[in-house]
């Protein structure tokens, strides 16, 4: 049984996000935020504290695009659902481009405006740092524009987890105000996919867990 | 023919590695640092600005870990030299984890270093921003020392991509003198990658080009 440690709207809401789509079963275990200030025994189980962490047999994971692309093959191998690009498409490389580009140029500048435009103390808060990182994220936002000015999806014309990858940077992107700055394909796209019903099956997963568990549903939390 | 917009030192040197690791051909055009202000017709390219890009027929990649994937498959697709992990091998898990766990979790932190530490003028620097995240970036590299005190490489058990990805963002902690808090097996794995003879053949390949191009073969560039 695959397993998924995961805080209320975190990275981790990636995989979560695939493995609804792809209606694979799993184990999904809720967490305070941050767990390793509010949940130290979580650093047992990874040591650097982040979410999420996906532990499968002997497979143990904790980057969110890398978990999107492993459970594309792991619990699709025949690409019977497509959420998988494979080498012999046409998309492929655009495939993998967007699965990376989702994390790492359109989520870390948004945890460096929610680190210091929010989650520090207000002595260490730093506007001018927040607001670097938020013009930089809405400047990178054209690489994707670019593609979804002609395609409904930013590889191989469908639905692939590389959207479940920027799906994701485009939802963080509510919680710290940037939406109303995005282009206007890149703001109906993120509205698309918010309207799929895995995406919905994912937030109503989460709430479940997290009321069974204890732990509050409504939190805004930023990515661990 | 691939072709490759490369900075000296800058992430675009992770596809160049992986190009010499597997004896590919490829065009390599060398840019000056930063690209987007010193030489605005890139921008035709590549609208974003950054480095790397890569041209492959009709794929354009501008996310270098994503590329070394890409060129694995793409350049030895029967994965003679190994540089892939395959679904059916026990660490496919790891190897995607770690290619991107080498640039979004340890080479961007270091992005906001030399940002408030080095490359902003006086007034804009932010010594704090630059020393939150030299401690940030130290202290995920415990994921890596836990692996690195068992194995060589952080996947598979051989040299790969991933490996390619991580010790791009141990070169580039160098540049800004963070080596000398490495863990032991870190600093040790570290200094093994660089010695490869692909790591050597992609350096003198950035300095040949560099010379033949007129561009310094001396910057010491942050990534773009």
């Amino acid at each position: 049984m695959i397993e998924l440690y995961h805080c209320v709207n975190a990275r981790s809401f990636r995989p979560l996000w695939t493995l609804e789509e792809l209606g694979a079963p799993y184990q999904l275990h809720m967490l305070p935020f941050p767990p390793r200030a509010l949940q130290r025994s979580y650093l047992e189980l990874n040591p650097l504290g982040t979410i999420p962490l996906l532990v499968d047999g002997d497979t143990r994971m904790t980057e969110s695009a890398a978990i999107c692309q492993y459970l594309a093959q792991r619990c699709d191998p025949a690409n019977q659902r497509g959420l998988a690009v494979l080498p012999d498409e046409p998309g492929y490389g655009a495939w993998l481009n967007f699965l990376h580009h989702g994390e790492a140029t359109l989520t870390f500048p948004q945890t460096i405006v929610l680190r210091y435009g929010r989650f520090e103390p207000d002595e260490r808060k730093l506007p001018q740092a927040a607001d670097d990182y938020a013009k930089w994220f809405i400047a990178r936002l054209r690489g994707i524009d670019t593609v979804l000015q002609q395609h409904a999806f930013v590889a191989a014309d469908r639905f692939t987890v590389a959207d479940v990858s920027v799906g994701y940077a485009l939802m963080l992107a509510r919680e710290i105000d940037l939406v109303s700055r995005f282009p206007p394909a890149v703001a109906a796209y993120a509205e698309r996919l918010q309207q799929r019903d895995g995406f919905r099956r994912a937030l109503a997963a989460q709430r479940e867990a997290a009321v069974a568990q204890g732990i509050s549903p409504s939190t805004s939390t930023g990515p661990a």
